[in-house]
């Protein structure tokens, strides 16, 4: 594979699209263990600003960030009854430490509620200790069979928050407070629409009495759960003997809650918004927001040339800019490379353009002759940010768009069974674990969530024909 | 222990006192598997704040992140030769994935030379791709039998630079470039006077042609090595095929270099700056740069204290500032809490400074009355960031004496040996291993580096009396 083989479309197939984008434009590679990826460094610079922005609503909401220990022992794991069937089978184990065998053999983290229940437990003694809010930014390990770059490998990079808190109610309520934080973040900050919901007790995190998540829809139409938060009610802190004394100077065991978003999400970006030229990266997340491309004939015409790009590469130093002055390669080589790695906006610069005092600009959301404009150098960085806003936008309308286009309301079973094959169905649910397990034997799909927001009325379940209270979403997902 | 058991004094029980302020400070605890470390909240904030004043450093001389796997081929670590002599004491092993045994086992990364050369080779093809500058912020494992919180822990936390050149002179320029970032940052950051050298053939680092280091002098005059830059000649090109078509078309083995700083630092913050009231940190990376104490007692009085506070806190936003409004401890004891966790400035206000608009101030670095002034409320902001940068020059002159104060001449043998029983020695070496295991043995001193920055003559050896090109730094350490 060379960067000038044509990249399939995704209508071909949207697998190998995936794969060759993730290669082609540098955001990952296979390690040379099964399963495990090398973030690259465009990929890096993608999820540094997506911790940069989950971070600041972390802190805005009042956590504060802390380091847990990678390696935990295995006894850890089985004090929680759901827990440890659910995670068991995915375990990386360490037997041997400094060359002799463990007597008691240490799993690498697959997640990190058993051991930060047994800090809390140390940690918490009053109910003035409470709430505690802490979160970790790390890696993790599950041995997966199958294996896709970002979207499913043996070790990736997360952040998982943990909180104890003194009441039912407040654990609830942070619960979906973080839930509403990887919404917020979804949309604005990556343009990507999610539906916020709860999962069905088959889908739910092991181990949690809860659990919310947000989905996305990709360009297939599958379903990528892409951040979930988890009510945790007293089984860890049961488990791990987190209790407080509270104000009548009583112990209480406390409820926790977990939360987490990994790079998976980066998964989530490529296949909303990516199109058949390559990544499509949303303005407030591209590591690179504007590329700067320089075109001239002559030394003469570099050198007018490049005291404009000078100056505009100045202009626009508040954004993420890249000026690619490579000798070696032609302009169109060049505009195909950064309309493959994602960048949101090109501005070329020739001769005329300098003659004029303009600029010309190409949005990547649109491709051709629509997408491009010129633009005067007076004020471009007021124009440039304009331009970002319009693409983060569009490009979240195009997706709603895309979703909503693609989801149905099937009127009865047979129509739930064709809209899965290339859409989310959106149907009523009696919330049995037989009808669900019908509709995922017989279609693959699965229920994805029981959104928050719910028709005011009650229905017939799709499968049973049962009373259904809520209205579920089938979809085949990654 | 209790916060309000008194503090053991530097000089009764140095080791003491560090782990206590360690844990006292909520900077970290013991994990439940030996040898691991929990960094708590506070802790973490500064290791966050040291990571931001690096990695600016980095990005500003070209580098990027990337993030390499933790899991690596236990083959990969034999491929060069001193490198697996170097590490293979200390390696943690996973044997059992997914429930099934490996057929190859794979260690948890002690440091990730190895499979970082594996991808170079994959990635640089000509001279083009060069140099290849990336950084990696992330955790290593080492299975060390004597640990300590920070200072040495089966799990650590570093970055780790890993870079590939065209020629020897490049990479060795790099080597040096960031021993000189590291000492900038040491000094500037941190506050924390750092010696810069080459370290002897015996402590360089296991496969490297030679090892460059920061050594800093802790509060009992022990050195730390505080980072390190490594030349690695073409040591691992040759041993992972890291081969490039350079200029004339000719297949080349590349340069490289790495470099590191963890975790270890914060303790050499904590030893460098400490004091018997507990930890000090420098204004720049401290968490918590002012803290805001109230102090009334009426109602009447609070509502008056408040929203003087509340105006300063607005003041000093540009600050990391906190207000202590805890209503369940006296003003006495939050002073006590806020000394022992080391926060730079603290800032009291009572009725009095309301009536006068003033406020009072206390140094931390300064205890008792030399340390407390009054400043008006006008303009704080702009006094507080004069004082904080006081500070900083103060500690940083503070432990420049101390440094050398405590570094002695020797003239011969005996007081060479006299001398680093408390202090560090100076002197001549002829750098023959015998000199150097001599001395080892009979004092336990080890030689820390060759400074860069040596006298205009040469002199002899203080061990062997036979001709010496170069002085260096003998002394105990941590």
């Amino acid at each position: 594979m060379t960067s000038t083989d044509k990249l399939p479309t995704r209508r071909e197939n949207f697998s190998e699209w995936y794969n060759q984008i993730v290669q082609r434009a540098e955001l990952a590679d296979y390690a040379p263990v099964r399963g495990c990826m090398v973030v690259r460094p465009y990929g890096w610079a993608l999820w540094e600003n997506i911790q940069g922005a989950l971070d600041r609503r972390f802190k805005a909401t009042g956590h504060v960030n802390a380091a847990f220990p990678l390696l935990i022992p295995k006894s850890f794991l089985e004090k929680e009854k759901e827990h440890v069937e659910g995670f068991s089978p995915e375990l990386a184990v360490v037997t041997i430490g400094g060359g002799e065998t463990l007597e008691e053999p240490l799993i690498i983290r697959p997640t990190s509620e058993t051991i930060i229940g047994h800090m809390y437990s140390k940690w918490i003694k009053s109910y003035r200790d409470l709430p505690v809010l802490i979160n970790q930014w790390g890696n993790v390990v599950r041995w997966e069979l199958r294996t896709r770059l970002f979207l499913r490998t043996l070790e990736f990079y997360w952040q998982e928050g943990h909180t104890a808190h003194a009441t039912s109610e407040e654990a609830e309520a942070e619960t979906r407070r973080m839930l509403d934080v990887y919404a917020d973040f979804a949309i604005n900050e990556a343009a990507v629409p999610v539906v916020s919901g709860l999962k069905s007790d088959k889908e739910k995190f092991a181990g949690a009495v809860r659990s919310y998540t947000i989905e996305a829809m990709m360009g297939d139409t599958r379903a990528l759960q892409s951040g979930t938060s988890h009510f945790l009610g007293q089984n860890f802190a049961k488990a791990f003997d987190i209790q407080f004394l509270d104000w009548n100077n009583e112990m209480q065991y406390a409820w926790t809650t977990s939360w987490g978003l990994s790079t998976r999400f980066i998964g989530a970006v490529i296949m909303t918004h990516g199109d058949d030229q390559g990544l499509v990266l949303p303005p407030r997340l591209a590591p690179i927001q504007v590329v700067v491309i320089p075109i001239y004939k002559s030394d003469q015409e570099k050198s007018l040339v490049m005291e404009s790009v000078e100056r505009v590469r100045a202009e626009l130093a508040g954004f993420r800019i890249k000026v690619d002055d490579r000798p070696e390669v032609t302009p169109g080589f060049k505009f195909n490379d950064w309309e493959m790695r994602g960048v949101p906006l090109r501005i070329e610069i020739g001769p005329k353009d300098v003659a004029k005092d303009s600029v010309a600009l190409a949005r990547r959301d649109i491709p051709g002759k629509a997408g491009k404009s010129f633009a005067s150098q007076q004020n471009l960085a007021q124009q440039v940010a304009q331009i970002l806003e319009d693409i983060h936008t569009s490009l979240h309308i195009r997706a709603l768009a895309f979703r909503q286009a693609n989801t149905y309301d099937p009127v009865d079973y047979p129509e739930l069974v064709e809209a899965v094959t290339h859409g989310w169905a959106y149907a009523w649910w009696c919330e049995s674990p037989e009808c669900e397990a019908k509709v995922k034997d017989e279609t693959k799909a699965t229920t994805r969530c029981i959104p928050l927001d719910q028709p005011d009325r009650t229905g017939s379940c799709i499968v049973c024909g049962k009373p259904a209270r809520r209205k579920v979403i089938f979809a085949r997902a990654y």
